[in-house]
């Protein structure tokens, strides 16, 4: 992988040097938990997509807020840069550094403060890792309220930074609903306690939405505080084929009409995702010969009524030509396999992708009726030039993702890309990052989404929360000075 | 009612005083919406709950953001203060002037922008009411995400400065959820436009969110975005008696459980209420004789397995004794009039108050379990010297309404009701204002809930966005000049 400051031709800001005095302080206060091995350094400064390469010399992992704390406090007073660091699972180059900022990993602080059952709120450190956190609450009778492909590494504090979505959005909306409170510490090493466990407060600013989605722009998220549903007692799944988009979105009325409010997934893929994933993943596909898949998900709480909700819906899309073909699996211990199976043709699609070459990722906002139109028309523009034009998503939240594959990273095919994809999505007022944020990658598109003045704006709270600019710099804000 | 100012012993702030050049512009900007007429100008200086009273001499009508813009720019530049209003159904104090600010109504801008049928997104400008909204909606076949009892008069836009939680909160989630897109001019006059319509939206800071909740302290919202769900198919409702509060808990957890994910209301209430709402509303109770009472609304897509769900319940819990009595009404045209009288049982109990002489009102975030226990203490605590002391509330929400009732305002009373009910909050980590923000009664109690660090960084926004202080003064913010 290239370093990112070469590729881009980016100048370091004059943050400054990390000196030998700098790394005793560090060791001083964080015996054993300061990393400078260059060779474990490694796998810190590169993204998971292996897009991206910085070239820091240190990274710490701090275990309570209060080194946290004192780690920024340093960092602030001797203006050197610092690069907070979850699961690394971002897509848009936003969890390494571009040049040598330090590695701030949450990766120990990975404590589960409190659950309580009565309400479902649960408390935790900013490093526990998605699934762990899901096994534990399973066993509870309770979900997170996310769910999503890295789940196995990335780390809660990380998807409150970039305000994940995922599979989950449709039925338990947003994170900015089920975080209930942040700790946060600012750049200047100040902690801030906004962890509150209240389902409703209103006193103040909601100063913690600030931060929800900031990827680590203007504070390091050091505990969440997140209200979890109840874990459904039925949970019943559905793949199947359509033989053409507008099919996907009738598909799509008829169950959100039938299925109502036990419809928590619905997810759509073309037939070339499909391919890719039996092709470089081994998996098997149980519907074949359709151009586009879609897979439902219901969880409720009386199984014999969501059978009935499902078995009527796939009555009516199959009799009606909606849907060709289809497999179902119900919840049952024996058949959680097979549910895993299902799950799992959606969910390592972008696994699959990375198998298959370079990708160039884009992950948008539009309008339903248009969203697969982006696809044809990407298609038609690059021919043979690329290998593959895929789009898949979650349909339910109007949210594509666009991948495009070539044997390798080509300058002439980035610029056939972009900005047209951009501009197609600004045309239909989309979004150019839907749910995978800004980072470094798509921050100097932001004006394709956002008007100048909240542009401005935002760069005012990066300078009043951060006025020197340290933390996660590059990313997120258009440059400023 | 007395003056705000004299009865709280306030001092005006240095802003300037209303000249006729400044009646002429105004009067040039918008004429014949310019109200100096201090006969209707009264209705508009004082709150709903005729507890406060400011001596406002101007109210202006905008009809567009470019006149709000306009307005907003000439009076920072001549340092006049502004109290933004909509319904003025406000109940703390936050929706009038505290001396004579200029009052800025959003009552002639009630314009539908426009509505998406596939995606249930609604657009419309800040002042339209909440039921006319509703109205509109359920003839497309969706519902507003929110629903209170001051439904007929307040305003959208309102609702989304003060953040209203009210009836629905416990199905569809927060205002920070569904909320998708603001327009919002600043104090400055500058309009700031993130009045996006899509359900996912990652580029950037979610700017919006500061102004959610904000009283119309840090800019005035002029149009909103916000993201409407299908109007359920079929509703259903069960008024019960249970005869201790243990009861009503009980009740929810089962009800929680067996209802799941139809479950669209739990509101409680104590006999004292009903006792109320029976004295001065006339309305009478089908269900007697209990010293609690509950409201469970259903919401579903299916009618025969919602009334299914709803009779496993019911059955369940009258043979457990968890109820002792109660009436259902299930979803039919015939029945309707039946529906409306549940649920004004519960709606009205906030006008029945009002009857009953001077209201102390609190609205407090509390642990579920602990909820009726403050309203306990309360009348233990003030024996004879308060008229009536009751509860009621969100239960689902963990939202309790204590209030308090007396012939007339007293300091006296007011002292041994504060600060004990927010030391009592703050003991138990709750909130001191749940729903209702802090306006001009709750300001200076805002410490038992948010930390120092907190507030200061609320007191940095305020200076930053606006520096003149013009926009609602004396609201919200302890004070800090």
């Amino acid at each position: 992988v290239a370093l990112t400051s070469e590729r881009y031709g980016l100048r370091r800001l004059p943050f400054s040097q990390l000196t030998r005095s700098d790394l005793a302080f560090f060791e001083g206060l964080m015996p054993g938990r300061v990393v400078t091995d260059p060779e474990e350094l490694k796998l810190f400064n590169v993204d998971w997509l292996k897009s991206v390469r910085g070239c820091s010399k240190l990274m710490l992992k701090p275990q309570t807020t209060a080194e946290v704390s004192q780690v920024l406090r340093y960092c602030y007073e001797r203006n050197l840069a610092v690069n907070p660091q979850g699961g690394n699972t971002g897509l848009v180059g936003g969890s390494v550094p571009v040049f040598d900022e330090i590695i701030l990993s949450t990766a120990l602080m990975n404590r589960i403060i409190s659950f309580d059952k009565v309400s479902g709120i649960l408390v935790c450190q900013a490093g526990c890792i998605l699934e762990k956190l899901s096994e534990y609450l399973e066993q509870q009778g309770f979900i997170v309220p996310l769910d999503l492909g890295a789940k196995g590494s990335c780390h809660i504090g990380g998807n409150v930074a970039t305000n994940a979505g995922g599979l989950r959005l449709l039925r338990y909306g947003s994170l900015r609903g089920t975080v209930l409170g942040l700790e946060v510490v600012l750049a200047d090493g100040s902690a801030l306690d906004c962890l509150a466990s209240l389902r409703k407060d209103n006193t103040g600013y909601d100063l913690k939405q600030l931060f929800i989605g900031s990827e680590g722009t203007l504070g390091v998220i050091t505990a969440v505080s997140i209200l979890c549903p109840q874990k459904p007692k039925a949970v019943n799944l559905a793949f199947l084929g359509c033989q053409s988009f507008a099919k996907v979105l009738e598909t799509f009325t008829t169950c959100r009409t039938m299925l109502g409010e036990i419809l928590s997934a619905y997810e759509f893929m073309d037939e070339k995702c499909m391919e890719l994933v039996e092709r470089h993943l081994n998996l098997s596909n149980p519907v074949t010969g359709s151009p586009f898949y879609v897979l439902i998900e219901t969880s409720g709480s009386n199984s014999t009524h969501d059978e009935e909700k499902l078995t009527n819906f796939l009555e009516k899309s199959m009799t009606s030509g909606l849907v060709t073909d289809g497999t179902v699996a119900t919840d049952d211990k024996k058949i959680k396999a097979c549910n895993l199976m299902l799950w799992s043709l959606r969910e390592r699609i972008t696994e699959a992708l990375t198998h298959d070459g370079y990708v160039y990722k884009y992950d948008l906002s539009l309008p339903v009726a248009k969203l697969y139109e982006l696809v044809t028309d990407m298609r038609a523009r690059l021919g043979q030039s690329a290998k593959n034009v895929v789009g898949y998503g979650h349909l339910g939240d109007g949210n594509l993702h666009l991948n495009i594959t070539a044997e390798s990273y080509s300058h002439s095919l980035l610029d056939a890309i972009e900005p047209f994809v951009y501009e197609w999505t600004a045309r239909h007022s989309g979004s150019i990052s839907a749910e995978h944020g800004l980072g470094f990658k798509k921050k100097q598109f932001i004006q394709y989404t956002k008007p100048n003045e909240a542009i401005l704006l935002m760069q005012r709270f990066k300078a009043m929360l951060d006025p020197k600019g340290i933390l996660n710099p590059y990313k997120m804000l258009p440059c400023s000075r």
